[in-house]
């Protein structure tokens, strides 16, 4: 167990929504679990006008979020709305941070904080460069009597140019290993699981390269339209949203060596040479291996759903992808000719995220096979969410005279682990965090070798006449996705055919 | 779907127990399912003499073992019995053949069964020489006007040299190709999906071998004693009774090498290749590597049973092993260094049969694993029987914060496939001789192989100062075996140690 100095954790946009949602949650649960250090404190931070007394209520008392707050002792919820406080404070106007910092210095005092912050970004992306600027004028950057921390929400920039633009001047300010970029898809525990999978165990690695997969596919699929967020959406698109921060980072968690040691800088270390891998895309790539796609209006079970172009906040000629799906190549060692592919959209069949390792078909049959395919593969699907779990697909003998085989699944699923308890994703990394790793959050060089990566596909919608396809809410997408994987009678998994009626799907 | 030739079934040992509980059943299914060609019948031959009908009345109207005999309709069930006929007959008058010859003649004419006899050898081994012999003084071994099959059921010898003097004498009389030497395990679905798994997936076959295999371990435990077969036991024991043939037989079939073709030849060919390249025992490894022992009476449950030495028809001196445990090398490309562990017992705290293979331990270790063990490896194990199936043990992450792994189960059970029928090993087996498949049986060149490796353990019992060890009844045998087992915090696989009400296992 790692040591958690005492310290504050001060959440700017403390009014917000992230903030009742997902960081005052997760802090509770920390509290109820025991993981908080003995002198601890969080300062919320916002332009409105609140007493601590109406920040506890808002945040604690009336928090509806709060889970399970009713199986804590009324004493103890007390105890845990002391630990909150709250500053209002002018973002851009740098004077007002000395009364943050005046906040502070009383609280080092009262509770024995030791001068050590985590300054928590949860604002527009618009306001980092301004806040990180404001705390280092009043010298709230400095780690002389203690240390301070700054964790930034993403999106990591906008494009490469931004991305690049962002870390130079949160790195005027704070020194990299103060900045912890949190992607909340790393700190699923399935998430990590991948990587403990591949490397704590004998079996896996072997196979895991050129000589033995076919391909490896990643989705991630949301059932949801843009709902309510639609103004933000039409200027980000699903390539920005999706692709270049989570889905990248499981691209990198499943192609990477093994690292040194399972630290932060070695991890860090290998998911970046992942990044460095990637083959650049062509103008020609952009156009045959890149696939983009709006949903549109449509009936689902029985319901009308608008099409994208209808949601509110959204422009009636909109080409923001709701949709892409992209093939790719990893140029190493280990990958040379195993093709990526990762799609992710919104209004699909289901909710899923999961990993798919293709295995190459048998070289040589000594059997037949009952399945339509002429060569059905082995499949490794390493599910992320729901369900959380990890099923292996392979062939075995059809009961009964002569050799024919049938594709059947092995699988283990998250929720046999009875009585552990699995943190959500905001919990595990705040306490990263307070302890000082950094291996789940992005480190800046990761984040811009990626939209090096990406950054040309932008260029090319922008500017060139690439199609956007449309395709009914609740479908997987545009048919023309289906042509970029590679092979014969080789598909996208499309697994959810059979959903179970709570929506799940009938495999895993 | 094969060919079945019209012919006629004739079951030396027609009224023995084998014919009743396994052989009539048997064909009884095969009719059931639709799998006897159009002109059928069944020759029971005995020393008693019996009317058709009178043995009709017993092998088929009151027969206990005949399944779900009330799912048929009164007519089907007597059309089936008119497909049973009986011939007495005394083994060992060749003359005796001749009415044998005679009923079989009227057959062809009256059912059209086209002279294509399988004469199934269910007697006393020391029969077998003596039958074949009478059967070929009446022509009965002829394949001129069609075609012939001899089944011999085990044991095939007594030891090396007695399997050769078999061998020899039934090659007088009838060609190789026309001897089915029967050992039911074969013809279990479970072993031979053991051969299909492994040949029919990409995954498996890249780890097969030396590189990341660590041990292999085959338990095929019993939990009843030598029951009312004291006598017979007593004169053959655990290494005879079951290792030279069915443990054999997976080792087999766990360590061959693909064959050209999923036929009878290949997969013998290489069965075959394995059996000759067992490491032969000096005098040095019979000591240390193999351990004998004999169960001794113990209370099980509450109730009291008796030692090996106490039943009915055993020796108050009796050496005869009721277990077996045996550690050995294959000394090929595939398995150099490799050790092989097989053992079998009666009087076992439960009834298990299984494969399992050990994979090396992580040679690189990441992270810390919450397991007692220090270096926990990954497992696929094969249960043969009961709860057929497949389990493979793998490391996952432990939810929380750090990188700690603990080994979790993935699984199919064979109970999932859902409205397939599973044949019994006998009705398999019948048909397979039926359509001239001897894939599923022994050849002679195999089972002299085994006895090669076999035999010396044979002799060094009888000969050299070689202790008994006792183990209580219900117990995993002698503690010494465990000394077998190579490698630090190593053991066998005991997986019965936590049993669930129904004696079966909790894993699988």
């Amino acid at each position: 167990m790692k040591k958690t100095d005492d310290q504050v954790l001060v959440i700017f946009g403390g009014s917000g929504d992230l903030t009742k949602r997902k960081l005052i949650p997760a802090v509770f649960n920390l509290f109820k679990g025991g993981f908080l250090p003995k002198c601890y404190a969080v300062v919320g931070v916002g332009r409105t006008e609140y007493s601590d007394e109406e920040y506890r209520k808002s945040v604690v008392f009336e928090n509806e979020h709060l889970n399970e707050k009713d199986k804590v002792s009324e004493s103890d919820l007390k105890r845990f709305s002391d630990l909150i406080y709250y500053q209002s404070l002018d973002t851009k106007d740098v004077d007002s941070y000395a009364n943050l910092k005046e906040k502070l210095n009383q609280l080092d005092q009262s509770k024995a904080t030791c001068h050590n912050y985590i300054f928590y970004l949860s604002t527009p992306p618009s306001l980092y460069e301004v806040i990180a600027e404001g705390l280092a004028a009043n010298n709230l950057n400095n780690q002389e009597d203690g240390w301070t921390r700054l964790i930034v929400e993403k999106p990591f920039g906008y494009d490469l140019e931004s991305a690049k633009h962002l870390n130079e001047h949160l790195l005027k300010f704070f020194a990299e290993d103060q900045l912890y970029r949190i992607d909340h898809y790393l700190g699923k525990e399935t998430v990590q699981n991948m990587f403990v999978t591949r490397f704590a165990n004998s079996i896996f690695e072997p196979l895991w390269n050129r000589n033995y997969i076919h391909r490896v596919e990643i989705t991630a699929a949301e059932s949801v339209g843009v709902e309510k967020r639609g103004g933000y959406y039409d200027s980000s698109g699903a390539l920005r949203d999706m692709v270049q921060n989570h889905l990248f980072q499981l691209v990198a968690l499943v192609a990477m060596e093994p690292p040194v040691k399972a630290d932060a800088e070695s991890i860090r270390n290998e998911k970046l040479k992942v990044f460095q891998s990637l083959r650049p895309y062509t103008k020609e790539d952009i156009a045959n291996h890149v696939i983009r796609g709006q949903y549109m209006s449509s009936t689902i079970k029985g319901e009308k759903v608008p099409g994208y172009r209808e949601e509110e906040g959204v422009g009636e000629e909109s080409k923001t992808e709701t949709y892409a799906a992209l093939k790719f190549y990893i140029d190493n060692w280990r990958w040379a000719g195993v093709p990526f592919y990762i799609r992710t959209g919104k209004r699909m069949p289901t909710r899923v995220t999961e990993v798919v390792i293709h295995f190459k078909p048998n070289h040589h049959h000594l059997f037949s096979s009952n399945s339509n395919l002429a060569n059905p593969q082995n499949t490794l699907v390493l599910r992320i969410q729901p369900n959380e779990g990890i099923l292996l697909k392979f062939a075995m003998k059809i009961p009964g005279a002569g050799y024919n085989t049938e594709q059947v699944n092995m699988d283990f699923h998250y929720d046999d682990l009875s009585n552990v308890y699995v943190p959500d994703a905001y919990e595990r990394l705040i306490l990263d965090c307070m302890q000082g790793d950094a291996t789940l959050y992005a480190r800046g060089d990761s984040t811009e070798a990626a939209w090096e990566f990406i950054d040309p596909i932008l260029r090319a919608w922008e500017n060139e006449e690439i199609p956007v396809y449309g395709y009914p809410a609740g479908t997987w997408g545009p048919e023309n996705a289906d042509t970029l994987i590679e092979g014969e009678q080789m598909t996208w998994r499309y697994p959810c055919s059979n959903l179970t009626d709570d929506g799940n799907y009938c495999e895993l």
